[in-house]
């Protein structure tokens, strides 16, 4: 996505080796018109399948989520939460996710209630690293009985694993901007 | 907010004395047409202030916030993080929460990048309860040498004192559904 990717080169900041930030417009402060397009082009993307549910992870997928949710009819958006949030029940689908970043495991919920047999689910998120978060999150999608429809991805890193991981499990990813590495400082787009 | 409190009726849950538990619609699952309803009358509710920023906190704030910037003309949205996240730099403002729920304290944090001198700040959250992050996030808008333009809440437990402390504060407060108690586990509406 061509808009997409001016911005990143404009506002995006690449901090450490393989750290793109991008926080002053995608995961801190929000551009909201920003995330209006991104949305239509993945409805677009997606055009060809019936989907029920969006999905994603809390918090950097929520604001994707519900522009897509949005761009596709008002669907139910669920998010899966973090660790042990004070509002959850007892009666959840879980996954546990490796984070290389920060070099731990962590465990996503989704209330059993919040994902049904037989939806076709669309999952959501900011960013496609070593996609160990959509792997959970898909995980728990057909542990609830429903299907995977795809995964649709803001910016992906694609000299890291994510995507085939994902694909060797059988799911469609879309991305709207790919990083194919970082040269002096800029990311180098497919 | 009629909508609203008839949904809260029909699908919220008692599940201790004081804890009302909306994850069908607002924070896990998300409603994204009843979001939309809402923010048009967050939207009517400050129709007599220009609002330049709406700021809130991570997670539960994000969709409200997102869908409230849009009815608003799509004015930046900034969400505050919640300890330390990865994506931060080390340049932000900073304001120590106490939670009542958790009993312990954590810390939010906005990149001052991201509050400007001199903008009107609206802050919305989907929980007023004792005020403290609402507090909180107000202090870091002023610290930042910008105006808090008021509070704008999904829903109020007008039993706890939030209100009364931010209003002490001279800060504005609206919110879309007010629970003044709760009786044989339903709530009851101002």
């Amino acid at each position: 996505m061509d808009a997409l990717e001016e911005r990143i080169m404009v506002d995006g900041v690449v901090v450490m080796p393989n750290i793109l930030r991008v926080d002053s417009f995608i995961n801190h402060q929000i551009d909201v018109a920003l995330y209006e397009q991104m949305a239509a082009e993945i409805a677009r993307l997606y055009s060809d399948v019936k989907i029920d549910r969006v999905a994603t992870i809390e918090a950097g997928g929520i604001a994707l989520a519900t522009f897509v949710s949005q761009a596709l009819g008002r669907v139910p958006v669920v998010y899966a939460k973090k660790d042990n949030s004070a509002i959850l029940s007892d009666d959840v689908y879980s996954a546990t996710v490796h984070s290389f970043t920060k070099g731990k495991d962590y465990v996503v919920k989704v209330d059993r209630r919040f994902i049904n047999p037989g939806e076709n689910v669309l999952i959501v998120d900011d960013f496609l690293a070593n996609g160990q978060a959509g792997l959970g999150l898909a995980g728990i999608v057909e542990q609830a009985g429903a299907r995977v429809g795809g995964f649709a991805i803001i910016i992906e890193k694609s000299f890291q694993p994510g995507r085939s991981l994902l694909e060797s499990q059988g799911y469609r990813v879309e991305s709207l901007a790919r990083i194919s590495s970082f040269e002096k400082d800029q990311p180098i787009f497919h």
